[in-house]
């Protein structure tokens, strides 16, 4: 069997799980390296799961001739820089969200891509979740007629340590957790996003105010054709990993969520309990394999890319958009310049 | 035992419904009359009911001096001008919602009610459903901690005729629908929003757009004291009628509501199926109930009522807040300015 | 509007429900009266109630010429008496279940009201939930297909005080409660049951064993057509009161159940819990109006019954099987002879 | 790390989901070979997994020092004859459920598996499922106190071919399809069944009478202790595959199930339909998963194993003595013996 060599930087959380897939889960690939700043701790996850090599730097993982696509699992800052790099050394790449922490890197990362004839995709992976996908497929067969409101809630588990404001990798809130939610935005409804109000929260951590993050935000959308819709991100529920997404229309309703853990319940004299999700890659499981597979199956077969980098774009563009809205306490419109084979995004207070 | 006599203005299907629970299920009420500008069925209810009275005007059922209480089931934008003419004659009120369809005629009805030192109750019969008693009294015990989102949908199952956007008796959605999550907002979070913003859509039916309605909306909310929130309406869900709430906090969230018009399910190939409520007669049967039972035994013995006119007021406030972010394209505030023994609401688009 | 004249005798927690429903909620009703070998509760139910007259004993409510139908909701062990005594005075008749506690009063009682000639109605009222009318219309219309297992499970909250087994006024576990079940096991799957075969538990209580009750028990069906089945009864599960009801066919499955008291949900670190329903006057409020209603509309139109006494009678036939497999400890057939305008069941142990 | 070698025998589909198991997803494994009679599909399997080797018979593979422990997945009457013969060969074993098809083969094979002083396990992977294990920690923490009711449902989805009732490799219904319930109701209770009761129904599909098996069964419990219980089994339920367990007890109940295939819904003017769950290998992905590391686990560091050969033993004895209540027409008990170091049961109808 032909298989596709890839090398994989980042061994963080989420790159390690992409390491595990590639490795143990999709047949066509070779996961030939593993590279993080963190020599060791490459190292490390490379003796565990019995991969061949492992390195310091991407630039040295980017040498060899046996990866044919590099995997960039880094913190958020890194994603647009690596995508450069990768794509001069002629390496098609899966990226995770979000392709970039501002427009201008992402547009950057975007014309490396082009110029360089390689592939992108960003890790959008709730696209291949089988509850996602069966709902698009009632969209896309017409069974809640046109949509009316998109709606969309994310909610994580555990409070965020401080550390992980000061230190600042993954952008705040709009560009790490509620990007899923803008690509969804998109990608169910079938149409742009053309205008977004956000409010924000930090009442009940008012410390974090100084990193420029927020506890929570609702997003109001406005999309081209006229459906309109709401997406609530919520970094610490507590509760639970909680991720429930709705695209009401004018026939029906598709709804995906849920929020229990195991298909368990247990009745007493306080009610009926079940235990709740707590993670994402507990809940999304499935998602990042199949992402995995497809994306190497296209590579292999010279297909193109599910999850486009155009796609990372105007997710992003929305991100900015709502950062906007939120700091410039007005609404902000979103503009899509397509233009000399690239595509460009600007967003605008009015 | 001493009961509460009662005349009831306006016997559509709302009136009717308080008729129904009156003379049947309010063992402390004797409802005396029934009025309705359409005499003759004001005349039929009593008939069916074995009501004594029946009259073709609210002046005339309000000479009658066995009347104490006086309910208001008339079309929307009757209500400030029936408060006025009920206080007037020293009657105590309940009136369904909205308490106006304008902060002009709402400010007339109250400082009619005080200057007649008489008592009033909005309808918002939602704060009598067992579900969001429950639901407030795990928020009031502390259970979810801070709230930190506020979450509504309303959705209406029929697709209303074009007459009804034509007579426009009931105001735009957000006076006739929205109004209920409004209260809510207020009622479940125990605190005042301080700014809206509303995007709204006609696009599956652009014919009402001339009528100053609008299909869905989405109203996004900030609070005083932090809080943020969201609300979605729709007219014409088609699926059922179909009303959530959910109060998020820092510790945990609480949620009502349920699609399911009654405790089945049908499995078949094509998956489990579920019937759906369909009518808020049906979801809120019991609310209406205690709605009343309470009402009636305030006035009876000299108590204060449990929704009041200032309820009523606030409510409205942010309805003609959401409408002009709709007409004006931005956030619109909202200020509350207590004053000389009665309130004031204002808004500004900022 | 003719009304019919009722008489209603027992005003325990059900009769004094039957009361009210009579009294507000049953339009076609004329509740002339309530009964009570407790003649002083009867008196305060009236009162209460403003029922016109009470009595002290049957006897004196059935000299009534104004009452046409007696609604019997006394202690099990008195149903078949009192059945043969309203019958005798020419009172059509609406009797809580079980038809009697014993095959030969139920005879007894059944060729009374032949010889009468009155109408006779058992109280059955699940055959009157919406959630099971819509089962049964499922399957009436052949969506399950064929059916192949019939599942009922009963459980009761509260621990039943010791007295309510000392005094044994309702007749063990299956003539009181699974009795429920029994007519639904004929109602839903529409042929008769053949055979049961029945494993009780008095572990958690051994020292109920002496009034020859039992804490649960699990009945395995056996139908003449060759369907099969099996229900559960518990009769004190504590967590709260959980009926569920399942007919599993060649094509598909209804489920009748539901133990959500009302449709809210808690999300916190210990998982999702919802409030669970309590008691069978909660759970069946609807059934027991809708029931009175059906019924006082029959006698009316001098229409036939829709639960028959036969079907009083068949129940019964199979509570008595299971009791008996209980205590001979082997399956019980039961076989139905009609002869000469009756019906006469017999079981044998095979 | 020192990996267990172990090799396969059958690659049907559940065999096949071991080797892929055992390939990718424990680390602790090394599958060096697998075996089938058909030895091309052996070879197939091995090619498209990277397996080193494949046999046409276990003689060649049980013949490999480098093999330590024999994975058993063929049809269910060869199971006891395969664990003697891998005994024999000093293999460790784990043996896909049922132990064998009669308590003769069974207790043979036991007997091998002493003698050559190897471990076996047998596959009752639901002990294993995140939910049940949840439900088991509930029950050992004795939230719900005494267990009063076992209750278990097992249906498959599609309707078995008649070929499979001729060529009758896997033994009827209670062998093949309950025999996990007869094992979780010993497990989960923790306490052995004394007497079954079975009615089975071929009803719908009379044409297997002569094959011996049945459509469907009912299985009634009795508990050495006292519990009762109720067991149902379909092999042909069209809609889904559909399992559920609850253990109900003196304080509460746990409940395990759930036939949601994907965390989706769809409103419509017909409901609200979810998609089911259709195929055990879905449901319980995750067991076989977690069975494979913990038996390659024990395996290495000569740890007994978690489900062992006695329990598949009364697991099984509990089948035989349903299949004899069916044939027999009447309860049978269950009596077990332990003598000479090994477990003997016999099953006697009263």
């Amino acid at each position: 069997m032909t298989k596709l060599g890839i090398g994989l930087l980042g061994v963080g959380e989420m790159g390690k799980r992409h390491a595990e897939n590639l490795r143990r889960l999709v047949p066509e690939a070779r996961l030939v390296a593993v590279a993080d700043v963190a020599a060791e701790r490459a190292r490390q996850v490379a003796a565990e799961l019995e991969i061949e090599h492992s390195f310091g730097s991407l630039e040295d993982m980017l040498a060899r001739k046996d990866i044919q696509a590099i995997v960039i699992a880094t913190p958020d800052k890194f994603h647009a820089r690596c995508i450069r790099e990768a794509a001069a050394a002629g390496k098609d790449i899966l990226c995770e969200k979000p392709l970039a922490t501002n427009l201008v890197d992402a547009q950057a990362a975007l014309d490396a891509v082009a110029k360089a004839s390689v592939r992108l995709q960003i890790g959008f992976m709730r696209r291949y979740d089988p509850a996602y996908v069966a709902a698009m497929k009632r969209i896309e067969a017409g069974e809640i007629g046109e949509p009316v409101v998109f709606k969309s809630v994310g909610r994580d588990k555990d409070v965020p340590p401080l550390a992980a404001y000061q230190s600042n990798v993954n952008g705040m809130l709009f560009y790490n957790n509620t990007i899923h939610d803008f690509d969804l935005a998109r990608w169910l409804v079938q149409d742009e996003v053309a205008e977004v109000q956000a409010y924000t929260t930090v009442a009940i951590r008012p410390e974090i105010a100084k990193y420029n993050d927020v506890v929570a935000g609702v997003v109001n959308l406005r999309y081209v054709r006229g459906a309109i819709g709401n997406i609530e991100s919520y970094v610490q529920a507590i509760y639970g990993y909680d991720v429930r997404t709705e695209v009401v229309g004018s026939r029906g309703s598709v709804f995906v969520g849920s929020v229990e853990q195991i298909p368990a319940a247990f009745l007493s004299v306080n009610g009926r309990t079940q235990p709740l999700a707590d993670h994402f890659l507990t809940r999304f499981a499935d998602a990042y394999v199949a992402e995995a597979r497809d994306f190497v199956h296209n590579m292999l077969n010279d297909y193109p890319v599910r999850v486009s980098g155009e796609d990372g774009l105007k997710a992003l563009a929305i991100a900015v958009a709502a950062e906007n809205s939120h700091l410039q306490k007005r609404p902000c419109q979103i503009a899509l310049h397509t233009d000399a084979g690239t595509i460009a995004v600007t967003y605008s207070a009015n």
